[in-house]
């Protein structure tokens, strides 16, 4: 069996309401130093408020597990059915995405008591075993659903706070960057048939399978990340000036933005200055760079003499996976090589995000999960120092059209033997 | 003389902090009710959030009275200046319009920690006499500056939480429309040479003057303000489908915004409902009609066989001014045909809005105040519902582009003899 | 009776039949140099092909004239009546105006075809006396329409070759400029009670009239006009970077295009050069200035210690209209004071384009000819190089939206006494 | 050796000569049904005018031949470098691409002058012998270049044309539908490892090659190309009405296009109609759908019970390809089976365009013609009625953005076994 979800998981439903008291906590952990203001801000269409996540993923449990799969369940606000709905078309109309930041009610503390009340349902439910093996799947499915808007609270709390003049942090006390550099040491691998995809052990997500054999030819995969010193010098030596190095939807997009640098990157005094969730700092040599599209990752490679991977030749090079997760006194990549696949960046591959053969979306509402987003974006891999346990997997396709620098998205090089 | 602001004002010192502390406690009393959510959003680029013109109407008195006239006065916060600056380019950058709702931080309560602190320099000074003629005369004109605040807010407020699907309302137990209807009699006036322009007793803006006389002919003004009833009917005859009604400009409008009512009316069940300070409720036949562009109001004056007045015409027909102010239970216009020129809703006028004769704008950055305003819009006048007390002046120039229907704006009718 | 048009018309037929000839004629005239493809193009929304304005000014008489009035006459090609209308609601739905450049189709040629065969039926019908009253107004109406888009074909023609990287010259041979520099000299007038619109002798536009009263006070205008040698100190002064010159749309409008010069200005090896029907050749310092918006009018005349006249000045102070007219050889503004009023610019008066008092549009489609595009515009008065015999009346009120600058705009000062 | 190109030919020169004389003539024949204004018109950005093409063809070959290789030659005309430029970074700035449709000048007869003096050139050198192996390579790759065109111009005159009210046909007599309708027959593929890619003999684009291997699950592709009656029975089942068919990025192309049937398509008496080269005309059930985006192509498939097949599928079920070319009387698909995977419309794959395994871009100025385009589209296969001979290749890759419709594109369905 491949790609199960949400058929079926094979969790005691003691041990999901103990997941879920942890996911659901760490989402009002992550919150509750934003104040109602903070909460309530979009400062762009791809960003979401605060509180809009917090009753997002709420309302996923609501309308997935408890309406369809608890006998008597009375709907906590009719109106929120069309307030949270992200993209389900099957589940009716919803507030426009680019409006969430209009919403001044419900306030922060009635998304509060929304997902109180949920919470309380739920338990109830795991504890009275209520649930159906397909509402356990689901519940279970709401998790790591909650766990990706995890990192989205934090990538987008990023972005509103970056507006500010005032560059306030979301959180002092982020550590400062990494002080060992590395070398540019590669990883050989011999290519040939290899299998990539999940294997159907434990969760996953649909888009994930089926895993299938793919042929790789001989590549190599470099050992680290690349760092912000080595992005500095392919600033100064013209990097984004120099059109040869870029694609053609590349080099429109610096013009139309006027990119120089990262996004977060700013001059100060004869230095470079990022932007953190513990505000603006120097930028060090070492640290990962972080917040760069796909063009000008693509461009670095080709700069660089390298090229980006694939996603197989990526998944095929990665180690097992390293535990991971949220550190909150760690809320930029630093660098460190031994689990530098995992918890940094994302790393963007050259492989557009396509369904694998055989891939067919779950059936239901959630089918709209994944599925209806494979065109006009890009994988990416890895895991980033925002993204929860258990979001690092080797098979976990990340993706995002190749002009975002929202996410916490860098670059690793391979290039042909 | 002529245009006195702010050259002088001839009120005294502690007068002047008897209007200081209540034109500054209405402005608190009107955001109390609003939750820091509600104060933090940007619902157009037109519209400001509610903290803003709180902290803009506090910059104001800081900025041109308490930085160059108090010596030692220490800046509340340095950023301050680039934050809340609207639009005085004399007194250096600042932050763009459209992106005001993108700041969560300086907090609202932050805000009211920064009134609190310029209100205690600027009332300690007029205790102490320290201020010079110039200084008093720009708090005064500080005070009006906040009372057309005042009214922005509300203003505001109203499109923000319009914006919202749950309809909530700023405020509970708004009157509800009124009883009696208007008969459509005509007031005559005989033209001839009349003056118009403020006569420079007491305050007015430097666009009221200089007084100056105009040559007018013979005309008829409506007694009363067109009515939501009468809007019905001109709604039921295909006003909004028949081009000869409209200006080019209009019906390019109505295209483009599908333009099929007044703004803030929607149909309910078999009747039209619009949204008020108070939430939803129906429309009251006999109530003036409110929220129309400059395009609407000509139009319906076209199919009513009748035409808008000149500013002039209107100045000439206008009795002397009631008193009147903002009353917090009746946030929405009301017949009351004593009181229909002032007070209700401002009235559009065919005036595109000018300099006067002689118009000269005040020195230093105060003289950006209205005169570079002067082309692309039409001048209003009366004064709306939500007008603070002493903005209702017979020589008020309200002013807005004709595509506008976010102000208190209505119709009354003029006509040639 | 003032504002005859098109009620009557005291003209012969015989008069008209010749008057008819000459202006049609003239048309072809100034199209005939024009490639195929020149004809074609539409630069940018306001600009209208060539052989548009050829085939529209004719469906002006097949629609208005030939049609109602004409017994048995067959409409040329039904599917004009879509292609050519330019803006009357009254007859019927229209291509868009931005998609005139599309139609490859009906060619040059065939356009050449409609205007003769239009031309014997007006022609016959004069000679055959076949056209009533009404009709004959509406064919002097016509040619007075025609001439307008002579003068707009010109202007449009110079922009469609203004894009062009080769700078191709409309016509060799236009005259380079001026030798003879004015002085900066003021006419004097008392002000009081004066009469102005047309006074209902002749043709006139219905916008013309009614002929009315008002009141001025005492005003000087410089007897000359603003010279491009005054421009270039202008800019050199720093003009477009001071933002105390600006009205506030002004200065955004500046921010928003770019603009450091007039238009169809460019640096070339240390002197300003510009784009003439002639091609590119240096600015000379003693010619008028042209193709400035009134955002820059009105900047200018701040910066020169003066302002824009009304348009009620204007025509007082106007000496009576010399004849003038299209002269094939000086295709651009030389300075002569003696006809400066007429002939050279036209001037962009401070007065907004309202209605005069008692204003009403003629009956029918014909209607819609001024009274509709009474808002967001100013008036211009006088009358330019490319501007055609008869369209120069004191009268006369040219409009166009405040951030036009590819008509034959300029500058005349006015003060206050 | 492969992707070859443009290292060096095995074309004789002789040979060359005269398939450079059949290329450019064919374009000239493609051409001459125009009018001036016809070949002057840009309809939208992405397409560009008739004699432009024409332009941009021959400077191809001034720019990368005649100039390096040719001692002596002298440049028809500076200007036309920066005119005819299309995208060409390393030659320098350019006229940009949705200004094409402003250049009146040169004239279609200029461009005539311009192709028989580079015409003239291009043969002598070849005569003579005197051109390097270098050069004779740019010399074929010039001509496949110009092939590409020819179907670029059919494409973009089609677009224009269809812009024009009067619904002008390209030419007359354009083949009307075809009579027999397909069976949805299936052709089964074993999967396996095959190998895909050009093989280096003969001509191909950089972009076909390194030929190289990938690994197929089984699957099936159709026999036939899906018809216009099956695309009306989608259209008729609510096809375009479905969320649950389609892509995210293809709902939003729906709701903000209006789509409602494939490009060219509409609605008339009872049935469909579409525009063909030919002009309007009734759709037949059993022709080959045409002008469909990828969105659609996606949709619809899904909407089948199948997909879309991959483009190593297609290559691998593909035929050895017959010989094609562009018959003018007939510029439509008609079904023919047997021809189909050739000739009638080009098939959108599910593959991103992406480099293949170790591709390298040709060096020097010509290595931007392909690479840089490979993000944000779709690969299609196969060339349609439009495509000129020898470009019907098995390898070729075809690509568009997914949103696009201009292109004569069609569907053809795959599914897993």
């Amino acid at each position: 069996v491949t790609a199960s979800t949400p058929a079926a998981t094979s969790t005691e439903p003691s041990v999901l309401a103990s997941q879920f008291a942890g996911v659901r906590g760490l989402t009002e952990t992550l919150a509750e130093v934003l104040s109602p203001e903070d909460q309530a801000i979009q400062s762009m269409p791809d960003v979401s408020p605060t509180k809009w996540h917090r009753a997002h993923t709420t309302w996923f449990f609501e309308t997935f597990v408890l309406g369809p799969h608890l006998d008597g369940h009375e709907c906590h606000d009719a109106a929120y059915g069309y307030l949270f709905n992200s993209y389900y078309e099957a589940v009716g109309p919803r507030h426009p995405r680019p409006h969430r930041g209009l919403l001044s009610r419900p306030s922060a503390s009635e998304i509060t008591e929304y997902r109180a009340a949920v919470d309380r349902c739920v338990l109830d439910a795991l504890a009275r075993d209520a649930l159906s093996h397909e509402a356990l799947a689901l519940v279970e499915l709401g998790l790591h659903h909650e766990q990706q808007h995890q990192e989205l609270l934090l990538m987008d709390i990023k972005h509103v706070l970056s507006c500010n003049p005032l560059g306030p942090a979301y959180r002092d006390g982020v550590a400062a960057g990494s002080i060992d550099g590395g070398t540019r040491e590669w990883r050989s691998h011999p290519g040939g048939i290899v299998a990539i995809g999940h294997d159907g052990h434990g969760f996953s997500f649909d888009n994930e399978g089926p895993r299938h054999d793919v042929l790789l030819r001989p590549f190599e995969v470099s050992c680290d990340l690349v760092t912000a010193g080595e992005w500095s010098d392919f600033i100064a030596d013209g990097g984004y000036h120099r059109a040869e190095l870029w694609l053609s939807d590349g080099w429109a997009a610096i013009a139309e933005n006027g990119w120089e640098a990262p996004s977060y990157w700013r001059r100060g005094d004869g230095r470079w200055e990022l932007f953190t969730l513990g505000g603006w700092r120097p930028v060090t040599a070492h640290e990962p760079v972080c917040h760069v599209s796909y063009y000008e990752a693509d461009a670095f490679a080709r700069w660089a003499g390298a090229r980006l991977p694939t996603e197989a030749e990526w998944e095929a090079a990665a180690p097992l996976e390293a535990e991971s997760g949220i550190d909150l006194t760690v809320l930029h990549p630093t660098s460190d090589a031994s689990s530098s696949f995992f918890g940094q960046v994302w790393q963007w591959t050259s492989s557009a995000y396509l369904p694998y053969p055989g891939f067919a979306p779950a059936a239901g509402a959630v089918g709209e999960y994944n599925g209806k987003f494979m065109v006009n974006q890009h994988v990416l891999r890895g895991g980033a120092c925002v993204t929860p346990t258990g979001h690092t997997r080797r098979t976990y396709r990340n993706f995002f059209p190749p002009s975002s620098r929202w996410p916490f998205c860098g670059v690793r090089l391979a290039r042909d033997v």
